[in-house]
């Protein structure tokens, strides 16, 4: 297998972009890529989307996409596992580049959720949960997460302020980024008094929906060093899946797929976790990034409420998780979101991130995952 | 890139499977596949699904199908590019397996098409065209082949007859084909008198709305040659795209990514078109399977009408197209399609074709694409 190394990064400010449709939003991310590697060739693409059926009524997304970013007839493919498909798109674009199938190869997230109504958007975003076993019970994604929110709460003790101290840090950080949806600062009592969704978590404990996509360009390691750019690589990628559906669990509140998946990366890297400097995490509810730093091994088992609340993961602690400001403060268009994570890490890695930067940051962990935890994806990054 | 062969395939009869759900067509698939490998392990799967989303309500299909065959916490990933889907979950397993990223992986594909109405079926169907510019038309499938017929037939002098034709031989072929949804044989009469669905095709010249799942087992060709079963090893893989709404191609009545896929396979097999044995294509109306019969190379431009009429594409003919059945009389829950053009190719190399088998085949093509030809994927087999 070759070396990969990622060469170009695109993304534009996310929210509710009514004006445009998914194929721009998508189109301008993949030109931003192609601008900032210096490049006007692809040789493949993969795009993570997870519901442009059910969202904009509209499949075939890969080849529609690569037509209108005038690539055709490139050979293009769209991969999905719900929140996590911008992940896997990566992950996938890594495997074909190391196979040396293709040499430069654009991996792109998309996802447009703001052109139906919330009713429908829910829907949409339930079939990332098991259809038969909690779907068809009306659940949604709000709920489950509640649910494995009171079981860490119950067996560990975790405090509904430590909760809202996630939200408090990752605003606090997305207020640095100009490219998140809400960049606005949050304080503890602002979450605990904002509207209930699912008790305990409030709507201030919860991801937006959000219009967004996000590209990468990548090529094997031998030729970015010939570019201009800092070389950073992917040393390691790391997938797993789990049971989708909570009830087949061995336990509520830990996501073994991203204990796995990370274990994987680590050891195809040949780093420990204490080796990374900065981590994007999967925060699509304030819970999820508490059980993430449990399960990438930051802090022990049931340590993640307190891991906050004391500043381990913040910009200027140990481990900062988030630096970009998350899916909480930065907005969570679920099929980009994957992506998005790696244009963070590389921005940072570069030492472009401006007044979120991580001080001498040489390496970054990605880890993106589906509904409560059925898949996640790991990968690792190296500057040279 | 290691050499990848095909250890195990596995499909059901396909049809109307109202009291089976899709997870469970899949898995009877994916351990036929692994029984016929002798083998009860796998490092990854890939699974082809166009529109689980719309047609059950179920995305994050990949996890969710790993666990229900029990083999979480496997890497598992969903392709999509509408009825191309099967086929880059064949091409996506081919590039693990041929990096050394995974030694042995499951490509499968799978739709469940029947559990919604007609009206459904036939919009979510329609997402695999342009939404914007086709979909907020009202132009259905059937349609936009229509207008590829009757371009054809305007164009080159393609008679009415001769699709029909192109019915006839597929029913001929899936009579012998046990698997089949139909299994009858059909007249061109027949197809004539038949219900007009869109001038000038009739019902019998469209594929049906099949559920159904089809599921192949690969690994490295150095193990598999170490196994009981005749090694079938795939030995090219072409893949390219073409804007999916028929309005911006060049000539509508041409498949240009089908042509460029195939001759990059064929490039990468170093073959010919006139050195493969059979081939299994993507007749989802019967003008398609002429069309493909051309942009494949096995004619000229505009004479696929002539080459069925005169027998060149029947299981006895110079080059026998669709020996399955084809989707016309197999079936084509369109996720599952490619890959079940594999499971064909394979038995066929094998010599475990039964009736229908062509005879001394040592090399076999398949041939799926997506929509009306805005992505197509192609695979040369060859057995040692």
């Amino acid at each position: 297998m070759r070396d990969v190394a990622v060469i170009g990064v695109g993304m534009t400010k996310w929210g509710e972009l009514w004006e445009k449709s998914l194929r721009d939003i998508f189109v301008e991310t993949a030109l931003l890529a192609l601008e900032d590697a210096g490049l006007d060739r692809i040789d493949s693409m993969y795009v993570g989307c997870m519901s442009s059926g059910l969202f904009i009524g509209q499949e075939h997304l890969s080849s529609l996409l690569s037509d209108y970013l005038g690539k055709n007839p490139v050979p293009t493919t769209r991969v999905e596992s719900a929140c996590c498909s911008g992940g896997l798109a990566l992950r996938q674009g890594f495997i074909d580049v190391a196979s040396g199938m293709s040499d430069i190869v654009l991996a792109g997230g998309v996802e447009k959720m703001t052109d139906v109504n919330g009713h429908e958007a829910t829907y949409a975003l339930g079939t990332a949960a098991d259809q038969e076993y909690e779907g068809y019970h009306g659940i949604t994604f709000p709920a489950l997460y509640a649910m494995m929110a009171n079981a860490h709460m119950a067996k560990y003790g975790t405090t509904r302020e430590q909760l809202a101290m996630v939200a408090v840090k990752n605003h606090e950080n997305g207020s640095k980024n100009p490219l998140a949806q809400y960049p606005f600062k949050v304080t503890v009592d602002g979450v605990l008094k904002s509207v209930l969704v699912a008790d305990p978590l409030r709507i201030l404990d919860c991801s937006p929906i959000t219009d967004g996509a996000a590209a990468v360009i990548l090529c094997p390691a031998d030729m970015a060093k010939k570019m201009k750019k800092r070389v950073v690589k992917i040393t390691g990628s790391g997938q797993a899946t789990d049971s989708i559906a909570l009830s087949s669990r061995k336990e509520i509140a830990w996501i073994e797929s991203t204990s796995v998946a990370a274990q994987k990366a680590l050891a195809m890297a040949g780093k420990k976790v204490e080796d990374i400097d900065l981590f994007e995490v999967h925060d699509c509810f304030t819970i999820a990034e508490i059980c993430i730093t449990e399960a990438l091994g930051l802090v022990k088992k049931g340590q993640g409420g307190k891991a906050v609340e004391d500043g381990l993961t913040s910009l200027a602690g140990k481990f900062p998780v988030n630096p970009s400001g998350g899916l909480k403060a930065k907005g969570h268009p679920v099929g980009a979101t994957g992506i998005a994570q790696a244009v963070e890490v590389v921005k940072q890695l570069r030492g472009e991130a401006d007044k979120r930067q991580v001080k001498s940051a040489r390496t970054g962990l990605t880890q993106n995952m589906g509904g409560t935890g059925g898949s996640s994806v790991v990968h690792i990054f190296e500057a040279e």
